[in-house]
């Protein structure tokens, strides 16, 4: 049986529904709105949910490390136990398959949990200790020591395409909390019901905590006024985002453009180029045609991963690739894209890219019979370099399930094209070891790209670790030095805090002399984990 | 004998003079202009200099860090060659002692070899390696490696108060190119001569060290359309910047609203709070005395952390401390400010704060007879806390040597101060156990405001070190996560490149299995110096 849904906006323990305006989630195959109407929230709510966690924020600096691993480890739980009801949820919001969504669950509780890790362990403070020599000549060095602390209160803007991983209980959320900081959620309208049913979960496991119920806080808004009103406030520190170009870039630009300007970390659109070298095609062909329609089609081509450009020498094998390529597309089933807007997004970017008269389509459509209100087929196009390198929009996102092939002349010109690229999450070589060594400043060129380079694979499919890098240059995100996945992302919400000549009894205790959280410390320039 | 100044602008090895507008420096003891003019760079000149900076850039990837640290340890010896010239020239545009310049400049070549230390030792790459499983279900775990690259050609912006630690061979400098970043500087008008010398030994060490000229250029400009062009520069991938909160505040923004935004890391205003609790007052007041006017005068009180605040409870005590302070204001001599901007600035905003009725001068004027073009004399202001929390002007810095003393009526008012004021580099304490025992909240509270918090000192005298943080809220800085001053200075500069599935071959070094290198490694969330 269905959980009763009461489409409130949650601000901290209450649920509020003060504005007239409101929204609904809608099943993206059958196109039909689905119950209920979820409530915009109106400016007041907004400033409660904020105030509600600057008071939480302070509060959450008296708790221990501890305490706030053990509330991430009950978030995670908490949606375990509502399970069922959050998958079925989302099947209807985004049209996603039960497998999909129960896999992207399981990402996202193993997300909270290894962040309560990460907490526990203690170490990604980064604590830095000088002892002092008083009789140091002329002047005696202090005693100095630092270490990271939260920022203070977090807006996380939810993304359509995770409606789990990343949004209301995603990555984000996870790493803000793990940082100390208390959560101010913009729920996405394309998945409200989903929104709240996880929103329940997380306050239950607040609540269960015994922690400030202002430590999360969810609105609700399609209007771009409430997220703006959000970021605006003077009491969020930080803001994170998935989304696009356009909304990522209006949101960064409110966040600098305050009295206080504050860092935003948005991801936004990356094509992803695949490079694939000359040799590695001629042996790999059809199996790379096989990696490449999978990672195309991944999710309906909605991953922020997804390859959106191949690049390769313009000749006979690259010519069998493009039209085996096409066969493949041809031949793929219908997806139901997420949402109307992201549907006629897609068709709108194909279209342009048509009416720059510089791409061929070897394939748009698709066999398939089945019907859904937002349909997405499958498309591949070419281009020769020289269209790409004049053209800007053949080189700007196309969000959904398609790719262009960029056919080059010769190795200089895929250099050219390398060097060209705007800022990418990814960027991927297929090569043999020949064709590494004769591509050698490709690396070079790519690594000023993009976050993470991939060598023989396909880009989608982001491993959740300690060594992921998911950012990069401008416009794939706003800001290259910081990652949304992985445990690094807790960095996003973190600024360092010094103490001069601080009594041991005033200090944190990850600075003081008897190192009792075991954590790593840099005690006079070397690592340790020693007492002082 | 002095060098002969050129007074052109730096284009990577080219000595250019482009534009018909120049600049001089002045003696702000005898207001005279000095010899020669200086050429304000034209938009063609900015242009080379970021393109050969971005030439650099790629060559700089190519270079191990032991060349990057032998070219900061040559630019060390290369200032110090010319010793007494800078000494002397700097002391004629800046009106500082010789003792402080000779400091200074001990300073300056001690960062240049910390980072070059820094970059030797190389643990600062936060490289992270996560080892493949390939027969892990359902899908295989890829083998992920992280480290830290520079982002790209850097803007610094030389500060007048630090005419050698923080300009053209200063902290930004020294920090970006143990980075791997190639440096524009945009030399202060207000040492030009200085600037030149130095970057003429900076030049020789780029030389001497075998690497791309366009790794060190630097422009001259005293108007803003200079600094804006450099900051909007397309080839430009972060700013380091010392100064006022309006002109760190105009580049913050020619920086975020740039098609691509980029890191603009400003260090601007700050009051620096100190706190004065009841009983360190009574038992230590005639010491306070004497060290608080010690800090407030330092340099002409035109250091960053100059303590432009105090705060304390307004009883007998308090009282006295004042009366004492101002007597001693009184007896202090005139100083030297560094240029006539900063004096007049200084000027006004004290008659600012005397306009708004709200503050009383204890002392304002000196005793001395010495003689000086830019006179600064030593302030001492009171104002009850009332007004200091009614009234914005009263937070905001006085650049100079002045301090305002808010008297409050009991403890919880000195906590509703600490809880108003912005954001700041440092806010001090002077307390005993018990003091700090009354007070426990002040500390909670004044570290989300400060980056560096002292327990009976001054704020003065910023320790160069690993665990500094020379930083702080907004408007101490524009991005809270960075500190200009210590060896963590240097990520301001770089960001997370990650590499999946890659060959030995094609890897840095720091990221290969041998850890030829022998720096500290996060290997499956262990961090350990071993080998994989």
């Amino acid at each position: 049986m269905a959980i009763k849904l009461h489409g409130k906006n949650f601000i901290g323990a209450d649920r509020s529904a003060n504005s007239a305006s409101t929204l609904r989630g809608r099943d993206p195959r059958s196109g039909e709105e689905l119950e209920p109407h979820f409530y915009e929230a109106d400016a007041s709510e907004i400033d409660r949910a904020v105030e509600h966690g600057q008071e939480a924020f302070r509060e959450m600096r008296r708790r221990s490390p501890e305490e706030r691993a053990e509330l991430l480890d009950l978030m995670a739980e908490e949606i375990e136990a509502v399970g069922d009801e959050i998958v079925d949820r989302t099947m209807q919001e985004t049209g996603f398959p039960q497998g999909r969504v129960q896999g992207e669950m399981g990402r996202t509780t193993n997300q909270l949990r290894m962040f309560a890790e990460v907490v526990r362990e203690g170490s990604w403070v980064d604590a830095r200790i000088d002892r002092p020599q008083p009789n140091r000549r002329p002047i005696p060095k202090p005693d100095i020591r630092r270490m990271l602390i939260s920022m203070g209160p977090v807006a996380v803007f939810g993304a359509s395409n995770f409606p789990l991983a990343f949004s209301v209980g995603g990555g984000d959320t996870a790493s803000a909390i793990a940082a100390g900081s208390p959560v101010v959620v913009k729920a996405h309208p394309a998945h409200p019901g989903t929104s709240e049913l996880v929103g329940e979960a997380l306050a239950r496991a607040v609540q269960a905590a015994g922690i400030h119920p202002g430590t999360f806080s969810m609105v609700h808004g399609a209007n771009p006024q409430v997220s703006l009103a959000l970021v605006r406030h003077p009491g969020i520190k930080a803001v994170g985002f998935t989304g696009s170009l356009k909304a990522g870039r209006a949101i960064f630009d409110a966040g600098s453009n305050r009295p206080e300007p504050i860092p935003v970390y948005a991801e936004m659109g990356s094509v992803n180029p695949v490079f694939i070298l000359p040799r590695a095609l001629r042996q790999r062909r059809e199996e790379l045609v096989d990696g490449l329609m999978a990672s195309v089609t991944l999710g309906g081509g909605q991953f922020c991963t997804n390859p959106g450009v191949v690049v390769g020498l313009g000749n006979g094998d690259l010519k069998a690739f493009v039209r085996s390529l096409g066969e493949r597309a041809s031949a793929t089933a219908l997806c139901t894209m997420l949402h109307e807007g992201i549907r006629s997004g897609y068709e709108e970017g194909l279209n342009e890219l048509e009416a720059t008269g510089d791409v061929r389509f070897v394939a748009r459509g698709s066999s398939s019979n089945g019907s859904t209100a937002t349909p997405g087929t499958t498309a591949v196009l070419t281009a020769s370099a020289r269209a790409f390198l004049a053209k800007k929009r053949l080189q700007e996102e196309v969000f959904g399930p398609s790719t262009l092939v960029v056919s080059c002349t010769d190795s200089a010109e895929i250099e050219r094209v390398a060097y060209s690229v705007d800022g990418n999450l990814t960027a991927t070589i297929h090569g043999t070891q020949e064709d590494l060594e004769e591509f050698a400043d490709l690396v070079h060129l790519l690594e000023n790209k993009v976050g993470r380079l991939i060598f023989n694979g396909f880009p989608t499919g982001v491993e959740v670790c300690a060594s992921m890098h998911h950012g990069g240059p401008y416009p794939a995100t706003t800001d290259l030095r910081s990652t949304s996945v992985g445990t690094a992302a807790i960095l996003r919400f973190a600024r360092p805090i010094c103490f001069q000549d601080f009594p041991q009894t005033a200090l944190p205790a990850e600075l003081r002399d008897r190192n009792e959280r075991g954590i790593w410390r840099l005690v006079d320039d070397q690592l340790t984990k020693d007492d002082i």
